[in-house]
């Protein structure tokens, strides 16, 4: 009995001594974290022209999940922004209508609503004007806003959503009030509750020791110089290959990034800084969809962003950290879509002679 | 006063006498519908071969969803049978890897349970075969058995789900569980309390006299003599054109039905009695997805099937009923699917050099 007390004793020194020099080098590391990043709130944000009301989450999420926004009738927000998949469709770049390859990959919907604008290359000023994109997009849904119109008014159970989402409208069921209800169910597609927001939020034991290092790492190396803020990303646009450009696999010569939209030159090869959230998740990374590992497309960005070669045990240090970013998936019903009726322009699916060969 | 009470009198008189006649004629009609349909039960049925266990109907959910059963990462089950649009993808006939058009239209997963054996010709003995067709069609999900257990053995939380939905089981994680596994969700994707389920529970106003009077003139027509039972179908094989053979396109020559399952002349052209159950939600009709509108599938059926030409009021009359086949739509909170591994065999699209150009 002596002997097992003494051994307790020894034991809580140990970890005594050993929380308490840990606790001061943890305080500094929480409170240079605090400074720097912030947790995911709960709640959506407030959104600039749009009100998220419960009538418009709900009108948006039937959009999200319909396909008949396509033409086709086969893809829906869901398909590349799949919310059983971290909100992506983990494809190199998106496929579209007639099994098309889109130029970039799909950025995910998780915590979107807090990028300071949408798309790679931040054309999109917010996620109202981001849904009215690959609904058009000849290699994505490749619709009209006509078509859609006229396919949401033949529907009697969306016109009266339409109308409660958008009380005293003379006219509510519109291209740009569809687009206001997908922002408003986006807007409330967040994952707090992450390991790191548990930290930030002053649970020192929260990371482990190595996740810890890796947290360190990830400040010290300047990684959080363009990652920071509650996506840690999304807050600004840098050039990929500020030191030194990758090769053109992973960026691809083609793709002037952000030039398109300011045909500026200092905007070449220019893209928005991705969120980190739930990165482990997402795969591939970059625009270009190339890398597959997270341990490469860190050690990618060290010598293209920062100039360094970060050695495996940082770059698997820095992926650890990365991994406590996963935060609470958001859960949803899966919606039953009203039926069609006899107005509702049919699918177009533009089988081509090739793949009606195929069968 | 007094003449208020005299015509109260009337009015209930009136009342009365109608109630009473159709009463008698309601229950004769009631007991005819009772002889030859049942309702939808609100459990899932016993299947041969396989447990109805919460675990497996979890994991079956999860793989139902999860377009990484595919090849490309893009085609899940609920791509052909979207559980948000009546179980169906509302396409002529489906369309899978490289955008290639399938040879039939996808029958609706709803109640399907309850058919004799699965696909338009039957060549499925339940929906655990059934399950294992499509994800190894080069048209549809393109993918191989092993492929698939490649992908699942990867992935840690689906080890750990199927090593719960099949206890004891040396490898657990198999195609043929998989399939069984998918069957068993499938099992629960019924849809009870329809108006018409109501009315042959004894309810005698669930249905209109208008639905009456087609629920009436579908049984004295001989429709019901092939659409009975539980499913108002999915209970034999009959030849499309009983009487007379509709045209090329509703009836493709170079689909022999049956034939090519049981190589027996006297099976050309037959096929499997669709249900009739959600009828509605589920355009276009017939195994070629060629007719979309309900009251021509109807008046075809007419023709082909009983040899008599039923008019326009008659046709109207028999969807009035139909409608009343559909039942409340199976809700299921949308999965998160746990991430893929270093080991998982990464999408494959295939995209055409067509498709390539298209960008």
């Amino acid at each position: 009995m002596r002997k097992i007390a003494f051994c307790l004793a020894l034991a809580i020194g140990t970890t005594y001594t050993s929380h308490v020099l840990a606790g001061k080098n943890d305080g500094k590391l929480m409170e240079q974290a605090q400074s720097q990043f912030k947790p995911i709130p709960t709640e959506p944000p407030a959104l600039e022209g749009n009100e998220v009301t419960p009538e418009r989450i709900e009108l948006g999420k039937w959009l999200y999940f319909d396909p008949r926004l396509s033409k086709s009738w086969l893809i829906s927000c869901n398909t590349c922004h799949n919310l059983a998949l971290g909100g992506v469709d983990l494809e190199e770049t998106s496929i579209g209508h007639g099994w098309a390859k889109g130029p970039r990959n799909a950025p995910t919907v998780l915590n979107s609503v807090f990028n300071l604008a949408q798309f790679w290359d931040g054309r999109a000023e917010d996620l109202e004007a981001q849904a009215k994109g690959p609904i058009q997009a000849g290699v994505e849904m490749n619709n009209t806003p006509d078509r859609v119109e006229r396919t949401l008014k033949s529907i009697p159970e969306y016109v009266q959503s339409f109308r409660k989402a958008f009380p005293g409208e003379a006219d509510p069921v519109s291209f740009n009030n569809m687009a206001k209800a997908i922002e408003a169910f986006e807007a409330t597609l967040l994952t707090p509750g992450s390991p790191f927001d548990k930290y930030l939020k002053g649970d020192a034991g929260a990371l482990s020791k190595a996740e810890k290092r890796g947290l360190k790492l990830f400040m010290d190396k300047g990684c959080s110089s363009c990652h920071s803020g509650v996506n840690l990303g999304g807050e600004g646009y840098y050039p990929f290959g500020v030191v030194e450009k990758p090769g053109g696999e992973v960026l691809p010569e083609e793709d002037k990034g952000r030039f398109a939209v300011t045909k500026t030159a200092s905007d070449e090869y220019v893209f928005k800084v991705p969120s980190l959230r739930n990165i482990e998740l997402t795969p591939p990374y970059f625009h270009s969809g190339e890398v597959w590992e997270l341990e490469q497309a860190v050690a990618i960005m060290g010598s293209s962003q920062l100039g360094i070669d970060l050695n495996d045990n940082e770059t698997a240090a820095i992926v650890t950290f990365l991994k406590t970013l996963t935060g609470e998936q958001p859960k949803v019903e899966y919606p039953i879509l009203p039926p069609h009726t006899k107005g509702t322009p049919l699918p177009v699916v533009d089988v081509s002679s090739e793949a009606m060969m195929g069968h």
